[in-house]
């Protein structure tokens, strides 16, 4: 856990959240992608050495959907940048942590990525993610 | 907006928390700190240039308190560097965000804090923060 690589916020509206995060860092995203895999369109944001990441909902099963349903935009994950995502999934799931995806998945902004359950993590939803290597 | 500077979590239990981010992060709290005029025991992570805060509601009618109660355990705010703290709040206030406290108030950790109303942050609750002048 080397730092706070970024932070998923959850937005019902991409465009206006943009505008909005734009004026509070008074600089715009650095990047927008969709991840069809997860059902969401994201914008990143710098904040000298981390990222803020909006995440909308692009269908009705996306967790971002869910998790707007349930609790409203807000804050939705942490990710941690680690060095080797696969001995940290290993280290936690031996420490009892549960492990949403015990071999890492690809994310937003060319990163692998796993997530720990809430339910083990003080109802922190927490993603490790590592740099993916080069294809 | 220099950096994340933290996040705060809220919990139920300091000691029960504080033992899961010590094994989830490798290494202790580095501070326990009450800060009695927000009704919070906290203790704060080190995670490279960024920090972790926990925050426990020492009673009923502390904001912790009442977040829990109301959203449970989870990602309470997130707390951005700021060069000046002032400047700042005068700034989003020009933009048209909701400054909870114009005047900075002493935060924990040796900070001067100001809050953004989450209505106007996306649901959001943004701590900025500078570090206290020496008295």
């Amino acid at each position: 856990m080397r730092k706070i690589e970024h932070i998923g916020i959850a937005v019902r509206d991409l465009e206006a959240s943009n505008a909005l995060f734009e004026t509070l860092f008074g600089q715009p995203p650095y990047k927008l992608e969709e991840v069809a895999s997860e059902g969401v369109r994201t914008s990143f944001f710098r904040s000298g050495p981390n990222k803020i990441e909006l995440l909308e909902a692009t269908r009705e099963d996306s967790p971002i959907a869910k998790y707007i349903e349930k609790k409203g935009e807000g804050i939705h994950h942490i990710a941690f940048d680690v060095e080797d995502i696969h001995r940290e999934i290993a280290r936690l799931k031996d420490e009892g942590f549960t492990v949403l995806n015990e071999t890492p998945k690809k994310g937003a902004d060319g990163k692998l990525v796993a997530f720990l359950h809430p339910k083990t993590t003080n109802g922190v939803l927490i993603e490790l993610c590592q740099d993916a290597p080069e294809e």
